[in-house]
């Protein structure tokens, strides 16, 4: 353990830890390791040690603690770790579905490891190089303790480039299939690991899908259905769903799910979210239920400005289409957009939209996507449930 | 109608009404109505009607709208109104308690009134001159719409005296006892409606008591537990629950609930609960389940920095004694403390606490007390679950 490679960071770096929160940046590294990726005793100027953490050389975020103390990271290490995190689903894969994140990055103290289970099949992203270089370790560990038939990495995320990693899409263990079904609270949906978005469906919004199914009924709009989940979901107590998305593929996929689940009352329609919305608005139409589901719109802090005006556009836009009593659920995944952006943008639309608007609950990450206080980037997803008051 | 006093108001009150608020301030009334309390016509510079308000003549609040036209505020009126809001309860009152709030203010488009149900009986506060003038129609409204045995006013809230109205105690109909039995999701408590606090009990944390209690288990704390409410839930679950208030006639209340429900795990602490966490801390006492539900720290926005410090130093405290996989549920109703400043307390506190602490839900007010996005008054209470990751 003397032996292993040393960084010596800043005393703003060193606070920042003691706050919580596992990033040390490259401006925050005083004297970085002589070392390829990999882990790494973190020292603060006094010398004294702040504990173990990944290291990328090339990345923004030099360092990533796992850990107060010296500890080495072999494959027991990471067998606990993982292990702690999987325990923590146990209630909900015992339950309602067959798929959850097993393991959600820094919020389970695996920063850059996020780890997706479909039925039997893993699907992981490596997104730091300091964790790509435990890939066996971390392999070995989940198959050892999910019994997995097969892992994939869907490593094609932008941040790799950053970390000086390549994008792949890679079996790890042996296959995992084109499709599979996600049985979710009464419904079922087909996922697609390897070339769904992310890790091939958003099991971020299962709590909030079952939230507004409890609640739709009459007309039901899913604005960026994606391939249903939602639609589904309302489909089961709405008279009639029109799923609205502008990818073809995405639709089809809507049909086989709504044919998958005999809900014969799901409509596909193709169209730009933006301009449905102000079509619809403009022919007077009225739902009882509606769910906007968009993706991130705010890519990066610079694009906040012009994010939050689509946000608020939609949101408008889908007040203006509730029937009295009419309920929205609206979320956004964007982690630039903060709560209380999110919000305020919500009274601003409401505003504008001459409507008596209800908050009714406030929504956040499921457990299996644990978001901790201390550090903001495990926080993505916030959305809202409001009711229109007449 | 057209012979209905006038009130004349500044473009910028018009303004606040078309974007949803219904309160206009004294300095944006251009010419009062030569009035006594009560309905009114307001409109514009431009003479162009803007609806209905409550008029009230020595309040900052001099204007509170209830109608986008010229209604007559007459007896079928207020039924219709108050009728409306019933309505919207009759899940919960159909369900598991035989208590909640039918009549939420401005969120039920009902300015400055609150109407809570105790089993049989009903409490009012009437907080505004416009409303009080319509006492007998609101009343009559009542009984007729619950068949109640009893109204009693609960005009004790010092809000009445910038009304120039007088705060009393009073029945309105029939007569109300001492204490009532509120049934609740399992358990039962006593209701004080003419000494409690507010109307008797706090109906708003009723689903947060749910909450907290499904996850309680082993060690369990209630801080500020008022007559014990959330004891009783967490007591179901956890081996021991201790009961913390500083006022002995609530520790009283505490105990005859604990025994109205056959609950011998709770044990009432007489104790400033600053002092008490405090003393704990320092103990190296663990909890596994902790609430806190602190009365209003900030009464007005000059006291609010010195509040956020009371609700930083409690929770730092709360996460401190937090064993690991604890859950804490912590709560505000200042409505000086808005939600952003709520959650950066709580992310200040996590991270001088050393603790990973995981923000499992964010919670509001529940459906009995809706809250306008519009009317930020309407939202005073928010909460959040947190667990202790390590």
């Amino acid at each position: 353990m003397t032996q292993r490679p040393v960084a010596v960071i800043s005393s703003r770096g060193a606070r920042r830890w003691q706050d919580g929160h596992p990033w040390i940046f490259k401006s925050d590294v005083v004297t970085p390791p002589a070392a390829a990726a990999g882990a790494v005793t973190v020292r603060d100027v006094q010398a004294r040690t702040l504990g173990t953490a990944l290291w990328s050389p090339q990345s923004e975020i030099s360092l990533r603690f796992v850990a107060r103390d010296e500890v080495t990271l072999d494959g027991a290490w990471w067998g606990a770790r993982i292990g702690a995190a999987i325990a923590r689903r146990q209630g909900i894969l015992d339950g309602e579905t067959n798929a959850c994140r097993l393991v959600h990055g820094e919020g389970d103290g695996l920063p850059s490891l996020v780890v997706d289970r479909f039925d039997r099949w893993l699907v992981v992203q490596l997104l730091s190089a300091g964790l790509e270089a435990y890939r066996a370790e971390i392999v070995d560990a989940l198959v050892t303790l999910t019994d997995a038939a097969g892992v994939l990495a869907r490593n094609d995320a932008s941040v790799r480039t950053r970390e000086g990693l390549a994008k792949t899409v890679e079996p790890l263990s042996g296959s995992v299939p084109e499709t599979i079904e996600v049985r979710e609270h009464g419904v079922r949906y087909l996922a697609a690991p390897h070339t769904g978005q992310k890790t091939g469906a958003f099991l971020d919004q299962r709590e909030a899908r079952v939230l507004i199914g409890s609640v739709a009924r009459g007309r039901a709009l899913d604005v960026f259905s994606y391939h249903g989940s939602f639609a589904l979901h309302l489909a089961r107590r709405a008279e009639h769903v029109r799923a609205v998305d502008a990818s073809a593929a995405a639709l089809a996929r809507v049909e086989a799910n709504a044919a998958l689940n005999g809900l014969p009352n799901i409509e596909a329609v193709e169209a730009d979210a933006f301009d449905f919305l102000r079509e619809e608005e403009r022919g007077g139409a009225r739902y009882d239920t509606i769910v906007l589901d968009p993706p991130a719109f705010a890519k990066n802090r610079a694009s906040l400005a012009g994010a939050i005006r689509g946000y608020r556009d939609i949101n408008l836009r889908a007040m203006k289409l509730l029937a009295p009593g009419g309920m929205l659920y609206t979320a956004s995944c964007s982690y630039h957009l903060t709560k209380p952006d999110f919000l305020a943008m919500l009274r601003e639309a409401a505003a504008h939209s001459g409507r008596r608007m209800i908050l009714r609950a406030i929504t956040g990450q499921p457990v299996d996507h644990p978001e901790l206080l201390t550090v903001p980037e495990t926080g993505y997803l916030k959305g809202a449930l409001l009711e229109a008051g007449d």
